[in-house]
């Protein structure tokens, strides 16, 4: 047989390999938002969005019956998933399995072909060491837990059809998974995110959220400092310390700076992509049209890093 | 990413390849009777059956309004199955789609981990040059038409709720697909399997098939000589041409001969494989349990092969 299989080697090596991001967080952490925002910029005709939550092992019911909540990555086939990822990244289709968030059932797969960029969000992708090898940029959203729980609270209620206290349930049910399993995955991220209000401030209420980003040495960051000289109060960069010791950059973009400065620096990194075309309106966008100029910037530091690996 | 890549490649080299037979054919040609014979001997616990017939592309509904049958590699997910077919081979699990033949629909796919042998059984498994070489053996199953036909309407009006007329347009309806897709397998077996009755015999009605079986030099068979010796008139080997003039050696198995003569030779077959156990006496088990021992002696061949490539 090993004589048989070295043929089907050749195919694989003229194959486009896609670069891979991945975005990865708790559930609500805004992994769909900033995702959704980098699908419209690249266009969806060069970008393929998977959703690795959808590895589920077992439907809602067959979960209840279970000793472990949905985090768990014996609830999921996290074989199969770090597979599919590896065969992504190699440029090959697959065959993704997909959970119905509406019945709670397993359902027709989807067939899903990599294009030019692929930009995966879930719980685990970084679960193991092999499934996080499969990216070019790897990206952690980390907000506070108090911020976390407004947001899935907030969406849980409004488009998932459960109550306040059953969401709140759900998340204690879940914590010592999370703290188990899905925050170890952030010292696999190149890019650490971070949106909050700026401790020590007191900003009236209604002023839009801070972000801080981590920029790790794990991956070449965009030389800032020509954009920052003109930047007034919008952002700055720090050396600085990780939780773990590690030397670090931390890209703080400050919420309460006036919007102008903001879009004078978000125009000066779109420009600096070489796209050719208007800064688009949609980067930053938040559901319900409200909009968050730091997470327009943490788009377009994540947009140089999907464009760059192109080249 | 190339040196991230590299990575995943260590633990592949690690793994235990299974032994892959293919059991290749038109629909109702016999490969689900030859398979559970198999799976059987060998034992459910060493061994996985998978047929490939699950990987449409649509479902019963979407087919009304196709120009092409199931037949069609259009049709099914090939690119899929030849990935899940090397993925098997290289010993890794799959999340095989599922068909439901009632409902006419896909549903939930299943999770299937290569044993130490893996039985593929389907209409299109040596469609492709790379699906073929996943392969140890691959057997091609051609029973004449009319007995095809005969075996379809039988299953077809029994056990799946169509009538005869239904069956039978059906399968003119397939016949152009089955000639241009299903039959060009058959060069790419290393054993074709004929059942029917003896040309230019003219047995009486009841009398079992017989068997040819075409045993290409594209694998090592079994010396035969000794058996035969003893076989009296249930089995011989004639050096003849394939139908494209290929030399070949082709096994002939009587169904008219003697049933003790047929299961003699089964046992001095069943002796050499090994298994040190008794002739099991659910091979060569037709449907409704009638037996035939020329699908018995060829169920003895294929285990030969799959315990010869286990070594």
């Amino acid at each position: 047989m090993p004589h048989k299989l070295m043929r089907m080697h050749r195919t694989d090596t003229a194959r486009e390999r896609p670069v891979m991001l991945a975005i990865v967080g708790d559930s609500a952490a805004g992994k769909t938002t900033i995702t959704s925002g980098l699908v419209r910029a690249l266009g969806p005709e060069r970008c393929t969005a998977v959703c690795v939550d959808d590895y589920h092992r077992y439907d809602r019911q067959e979960r209840k019956r279970l000793p472990f909540t949905a985090l768990h990555p014996d609830c999921n086939y996290i074989g199969i998933m770090e597979q599919h990822l590896q065969l992504l990244a190699t440029g090959h289709p697959v065959l993704k399995p997909v959970y119905d968030h509406h019945t709670g059932t397993l359902t027709r797969p989807q067939y899903v072909e990599p294009r030019d960029f692929v930009i995966v969000e879930g719980l685990l992708p970084l679960h193991t060491k092999l499934a996080a090898a499969c990216f070019d940029v790897t990206v952690y959203l980390n907000p506070p837990e108090e911020i976390r729980r407004e947001w899935k609270i907030k969406r849980d209620t409004t488009q998932r059809g459960y109550t306040r206290e059953q969401v709140l349930a759900e998340l204690a049910r879940r914590e010592p998974e999370s703290a188990e399993y899905i925050r170890p995955q952030r010292r696999r991220a190149d890019v650490v995110v971070r949106f909050s209000a700026v401790r020590g401030r007191h900003d009236p209420p209604g002023t839009p959220l801070s972000a801080e980003l981590l920029l790790r040495p794990t991956i070449r960051h965009p030389d800032l400092s020509a954009i920052l000289a003109g930047g007034g109060s919008s952002m700055h960069l720090t050396l600085t310390r990780d939780e773990d010791g590690r030397p670090v950059d931390a890209l703080h973009v400050h919420g309460y700076a006036p919007r102008e400065e903001s879009r004078m620096l978000e125009k000066a990194i779109w420009a600096g992509l070489g796209e050719g075309t208007e800064l688009p309106g949609f980067l930053g966008e938040l559901d319900g049209g409200q909009r968050s100029e730091s997470l327009a910037i943490t788009q377009l530091l994540l947009l140089y890093h999907l464009l760059e690996a192109a080249r």
